[in-house]
């Protein structure tokens, strides 16, 4: 995420005092609702047909998850892109082509 | 995100052949279960000690569901900055200011 | 559940001294984590997949939910049995049979 | 739970016709789904504020989880009471008391 869209969510924060209450516990909560509220658009219904009807509404909870993941980020002193980077190299060593290849059961140890 | 971190990580996906098992379901399911590993390193515990004695452990976890956010937007072909930036329109225009100002019962809706 | 058995349950925390540690939010933060490691078992799976592969992984996680509704009941002073009747008497008021019949859209309401 | 609560459970279902949408993999998903929204009731909250306010919010999802619960168990035709007596044997074995009394680390692994 660019820094500019970051500052911009730092900022709509801290414009309504909201920062007080963005504890990390409760940031993480949070985070696991939106995540369950995205998920909910998937209820009852194939992958395609959730696609078909309730695109708009995963993509809002989509943002939701990305807002609070920056919010967490920004209470833990984290760069959102150094962890992604990091945790990639690891993953790189963890699944190396050759033998995560195709292979679905490794993948869902990620 | 930068598109050149999107790249790496749908690259890493293509070369093991992971794409064929992403679909926006499971995907979906995903998201969720990385983000309750991630509150996971929060249970039985305050904030302050799972930040003090877990921070790598969030930090692992948070990689993972941005990793997913990602791959979901990928398979929905979403910008992840432009759905960020259209929620916070609307958001800005359901919490103004001046009624929204500390107030966390309006924020829990968010 | 029948009396005994939540005795038991109630017994076995007691005997540990882990009632200390069952405050509601961390138990209900602990009913969602388990919640997600019995669905973690349906991850890029068919549901006649992981049945036929992961029974037993998903007998256990019910058995943690399950569990920790118990512990969480206890810890709020409610009997499950009443807090079921209670809900089924208002979703027999909500979905009546001739409004309801094979309609998945209310019921995803529930 | 008590067998007539069961019955009175698949009941209300079958009068539906309901019992089509529930495979086990969407059945786990709103399982997951409803212990999320019974943690919502603590989102930016204390557990004794959560408890004082919400009390009864907390009791309608913790009963929405039990209900789930109740119809995965059929699904997967196991009984919620063996699969508790099992998980627990297995855990006074995991956990003696000499060794896990007052331990939360332990605990966790739960």
């Amino acid at each position: 995420m660019n820094e500019e869209l970051i500052k911009m969510l730092l900022a709509f924060r801290e414009e309504r005092n909201w920062g007080q209450f963005h504890n990390p516990k409760d940031l993480a909560i949070s985070l696991s609702l939106e995540a369950s509220e995205l998920l909910e658009n998937f209820q009852w219904r194939s992958s395609e047909d959730a696609v078909l009807h309730k695109k708009q509404e995963i993509a809002d909870e989509l943002a939701d998850v990305l807002i609070y993941a920056v919010y967490l980020a920004d209470a833990l002193d984290l760069k959102i892109e150094d962890v992604i980077r990091d945790k990639m190299r690891r993953n790189a060593a963890k699944y190396p082509v050759d033998k995560a290849f195709g292979k679905m059961t490794k993948y869902t140890e990620l």
